[in-house]
């Protein structure tokens, strides 16, 4: 089985990240194929980069993903999940779609813990679209990160034990997510120091992309995520524009 | 008043339609620039179409909103009404957002109408993700339009006022949108064949960007809304490029 | 264009607040006709006060609404509110109503901002009732205001500004209204001391009322907003029982 | 025990219905004293009349609530319930408020009843405002009644079961109100045609105000329902206007 | 009539506690018939706990219900509330359902107070469960209690009241729910303390039982909540058995 | 890695099905430990019934739990989820909610299909108990099945490809999950005949077990699913008994 791991950020560190832990998590005889984006911002931090991030994600979609049997979307912000699941035929997992949904085997309330202000509404819309709204007790913030705590999240580890023990008491968080994609691989140094299940998703993520592939639900032939009709568009990558008018 | 009318589809008939429409709502002294999108498909019917649109709304809005006063985006999936709120420093109103806001005066709940099914799941997405969920009544669905329907939708306007008449009664619905940049300028033609207030949203955000350029609230200085920090991006659109350094 | 602005409570000096800051706002031709309510409290407080203004706004609509374009009921409970969409032919439109609408183009979610808690849990029901309860962030509330301050609020503008920063990052806050007609017209002086848009709701209620007006949709002709049958109503107002005799 | 019955319709044959039937629960010892509206529509069918009917049924518990020990409101809007919860110190129960109670106890989803499709959205707004709405399978709706059929709806007894049969079938419905004071009296007739339990609120609306009498909760003293300050108010009817100026 | 009072715990205290709190309210002609668990945890703090709970109250039910006229369940987790109105063809109230329903009469939104923060979000999740999570404003709990203060929780009564105040102005809270069949008897001493009406629910749950019966609601004879057809089940309490088997 | 495959129906042919449809997707080196209920009903029909099931799975889960990795609860209520989630210390995932889990990927709203209508609103409160009632189109309900259909259903092809066609066009649904563990094994045969994918749950939470073993987030140690404290507890089961003691 090999799936796809898209980094649609342009920080290869990430990809290096996410990849890591994706390797780690999948079961034997599970190629992890890892790519980054080339446009786009080094880091999405908000609205309008996650806009260019979900088209950076179709377009390396288009190119790497035609001998995948599932796509990993690693971006915390799940950019494009829902138009990759429309143009692909295989499945597609999105990292914080896959913490949420492992987080609701865990406990009752999740919440999510993420760095600055202005992410928080971003994951709170997220969690809403995916119909998740009920089970979300908060989004907590940190201060923004350092370009070292970016690439060394365990530097903040006891602010993120904070943080999270502070959910517990306040808001009755019973699972704890970690979004973002530099958070791959911290999760059980930080649920070492805190009293509840802490995931983020790049693992989660690996795990349900195998399960689908295995299950093999079939595509969709109806509603909004059939194919979409050949079509020629216009568009700078030529792998994007082969991928739409070839169906 | 300048207002940049944003069609970032890449078809000019559906231009002219909503800048006609616009300019015909226009207060005196507003001047309407409409623009058409250069990359993505003719017309977006479904999710991955939609997020090119939404890049492609960027794009324009980069390289001709900078001396205006407010956006409205033509496009009826509300292509990344987001992004641009985020980005730019003017209101910006999306056409299904703004004929959804102006709904919620005139009666109880509203339908949408649409055609095709692909498109039915994303309009009740986009009602729930304003917030709206609970004035929806329903997403209702014609039969695809011929290109000779997508031109002129008066084509079908039996098929328009018996689906509504039909949602009137089985669903109560008390007023009712037509979901499509298409259908802009005809629903005056329309409402005089049903008992319910029918609207399309380009007029609705022409006022209401008219309203907000007046009333005049200031850009958000803190959350998502925020300007993003200034960045290094890379990107095939050198206005875009330029918009995210120059903050 | 003629817009009648009722404020069904007693206080000509409240009216004379309303008016003022619709008049800032009307666009050239747009008269604003202020009328008072002569039953009544002199300030709504409460629920039991709410009842006796919408009675009294139906009557203030029935003696002069008849050449009228449209009504902005200009009291921040929207006291009356469906009665009147219901038995005029006119948009009407509630200033809260129209605070919260316009705040749904300005941020993910909004706080509404009163003084004294009899009110807090009345505006959360009033944001629920217009299916909006999932953009509103919280009702937050100052202590009871003097008879000086309801005259001049700008003597509490230090403690509006606290109470928009608090929720800000507390629950994050994106856009702020201050509930209460007698905040009309000092929205902007609040928004300089605070980092989100802040609005009032009666500037906004012209501008809705406006774009109505121009895009002139049908009058319900099935459903709750259809205009009752001719009846014959004991009421103490002759304006009204003519009103509901003469359909 | 004294309940006092308000029924604010000015049609006292609705009265001697409700009364009947609250006197036919009522436990031995409680006595009915029931009254009619003076001012109104003969019976209430739309928003603008139920606006009429809540200051109306203000006025009548100012004038005859003072020596008894709770207040049902016998109108299937429950207009002005929450004034009156407000500006009294019994207990106030609604008629349609009683039926929901009482209908989540008997099934998962409750349906309402009611003629006419003005009331349809009404009777949904009134549930969701209980925040009852995700226990509301539909609001389904006869043609219009006859005044026949008004005073004797037993006459329509076959309809009243098949759309009951139709709701249990195709929304899954487990207990039907039967939404109108009209209604009083015939629910054990229905429901021996149907497949569920049926309800109209008047016979539940008493049972729930003897057990709020013989609880005794405290009336609140702090939010929305403690007593207003006294003030003077204007009103026609100065039994209300005493009843202001006395607190 | 007789009421079936279950405490489905094996604390034959708490037991004492419910029925003195059940006769105290009863109507005069009203017999409380309370019963023990003679499985199960003596008293039941959490989810596994509340499963035996629910089984064990179906033991008996079949074991004593026969010849009574309606069920009130004295746990506070309603353990087992749905089994025995689908198996009984009387009705049958959980003593938390009675408090929530009760509240919904008193105040705009209610507090559950518990102890431990076990019990935190299984609250929560019982009150969505009935539909009412909108009217929830906050689950607060107390320190776990002693021995002692379980079978005399007015030595936490300053605690309680602390608690009270706390939601009052914190959460907006307008009646608070003493969650735990201990607190049974303790409210009017709690309400003094406090400015909001304090419920429990065992004296609701009488009330409102007592109300079924008189208002006399049909069997459900579809849906969820009929009747289970005649089964042979394998069970360790043959009255359980012998219930199943009979129908 | 063991996984306890749990049928708390006394069906041994049931427990058949779901163990070869476990063992048919589990990777390689994972065992599927499989067994089978000895008290309760053959089959789980309704509420009653489920609250026994609820407590067999715990002393399944107590007598058989101790050497295994994961425990799949193979019954479509999801009978005793959360008490075997708290109680145990190794991940536990219901058939029904995997199944939901798995839908959320694969389409925008999913319906469930079962037969007979009791089980109708016990599915929809299931799915709203997760948080997920938004996602969830419609529960669909065939005629109840004969027996040799419980054992064979593949004998009601046409009539479940029919249920989903009609739901697909009526309901938008994008996802049918056969709710029932005797649908183990079908879902592919029954995919073939309909537009959009269908699931089942078992193999879907065979996966997500395997995902959650090889992620090992640390079990609860606050909230609502830490272990209960030791103790003493009364119940036939001498499993269970120790199970509770020894903690």
């Amino acid at each position: 089985m090999r799936i796809l791991l898209i980094n649609p950020n342009t920080s290869t560190f990430v990809t290096e990240k996410v990849a890591a832990e994706a390797r780690r998590i999948a079961a034997p005889g599970t190629e992890i194929v890892a790519v980054t984006g080339r446009c786009g911002p080094a880091i999405v931090s908000g609205r309008a980069e996650d806009a260019l991030a979900a088209a950076e994600a179709m377009s390396l979609a288009a190119e790497y993903g035609g001998d995948c049997d599932a796509v990993v979307l690693a971006i915390s912000f799940d950019s494009g999940l829902r138009a990759l699941r429309e143009m692909l035929t295989i499945p597609v997992v999105g990292m914080s779609e896959a913490a949420m949904l492992a987080a609701c085997t865990l406990g009752s309330r999740f919440a999510m813990v993420t760095f600055g202000n202005r992410a928080v509404p971003i994951y709170a819309e997220i969690c809403q679209s995916y119909g998740l709204g009920g089970r979300l007790s908060n989004v907590v913030s940190l201060a923004p990160l350092s370009d070292a705590e970016m690439r060394d999240p365990l530097l903040i580890l006891p602010r993120l034990a904070e943080a999270i023990d502070e959910t517990v008491s306040r808001d009755g968080t019973e699972a704890a997510i970690l979004a973002g994609a530099i958070f791959a691989g911290i999760t059980h140094a930080v649920a070492e120091k805190v009293s509840i299940p802490v995931l983020n998703g790049v693992a989660e993520a690996v795990g349900i992309a195998e399960m689908l592939v295995r299950t093999a639900p079939r595509k969709a032939g109806s509603g909004s995520y059939q194919l979409p009709a050949a079509k020629k568009i216009e568009w700078p990558n030529p792998a994007l524009v082969s991928h739409f008018a070839r169906f």
